[in-house]
């Protein structure tokens, strides 16, 4: 069972050793990872950034799953590509899984970066746009697709030491993709 | 024929002002503008915010196109919640626009906010993150997803002076959508 594995993780210093713990991690409980940073590409490529599309979308419409790193990335919110994955695979009705290693609500993520005001009960950001305040980890389109797409996110109780390689939430989603994915092969 | 219009304009303070403004320029076009906050719903509804992912997804559902403002929106990146509506209706095989009005290429958009620094040729943000360096204006995914579902990214020469109300770059996505979708309806 091929499980799409999404992320920034790609874009850290150590991003091929994380691809492999990811995968060594999917393999034991049965599933096989497929990592974007598998597919090798000459950097002399003509077109390389289309290239590096195109391959990562082959490899989400060969999945039957993703398995979103949800940790903010250069903002309050989750990783824009990573983010575009979730919907591209919600889009195609495969199983929806996240993380995300900074279990703060929104808008105490935002209110992190920068001032976040009420006013007539309404959140505000520095720019005097409104903050969404439902009590979940992002913009309420990931929380809830992952909520109806597949599995509500997964988030620790408190933010590991390393945000960016302790594999513990990580691990949780690919047990439950595991359950789900086997349940969803099982005859009725 | 039916456009979405996702955009971070929902967090604005003159939201249902903008939602108006895109529905008249879709209307001059042909086009019918389908704006999230034209859901109402009322303040006390339980799960109110899994009722707008919901009532979302179904004007998204119905929608033949999707016009997505990616104009920078807390960070160097797009909207977390648009990103995610642009996958979305990629991956259901819809015709995908979207406009930006901050013209810099991502690295000068982490640049603006932050340390970008160059190691054996590779950018790094002040975190140590690589930066992706393709000339496209957000992460690669997003730019490509335009350019092979869609239209490529439309952005001004210049950012204008309003970024979130000036609606020039919008009209001319609404002006391709309308081309396209006449194209895909004429007889062949």
């Amino acid at each position: 069972m091929l499980i799409y594995l999404a992320g920034p993780d790609v874009f850290l210093p150590d991003a091929i050793e994380i691809g492999r713990r990811k995968q060594a991690i999917c393999a034991r409980h049965g599933l096989t990872g497929l990592y974007p940073l598998d597919n090798a590409f000459d950097a002399a490529t003509p077109e390389l950034s289309l290239e590096i599309f195109r391959a990562n979308e082959a490899m989400m419409i060969k999945a039957s799953a993703i398995i979103a790193n949800l940790t903010p990335f250069r903002g309050p919110s989750a990783d824009a590509g990573t983010v575009y994955e979730l919907g591209f695979m919600a889009g195609r009705g495969k199983l929806c899984l996240g993380y995300c290693n900074d279990p703060l609500p929104y808008p105490r993520r935002i209110a992190a970066r920068g001032e976040v005001t009420a006013r007539d009960g309404v959140l505000h950001d520095a720019h005097g746009h409104v903050v969404e305040d439902f009590g979940l980890a992002d913009n309420l389109m990931i929380a809830h697709a992952l909520d109806l797409h597949g599995c509500a996110l997964v988030t620790p109780q408190q933010a590991p030491d390393d945000l960016w390689h302790d594999l513990a939430a990580f691990e949780a989603c690919v047990r439950l993709a595991a359950t789900r994915l086997v349940q969803a092969q099982a005859p009725r």
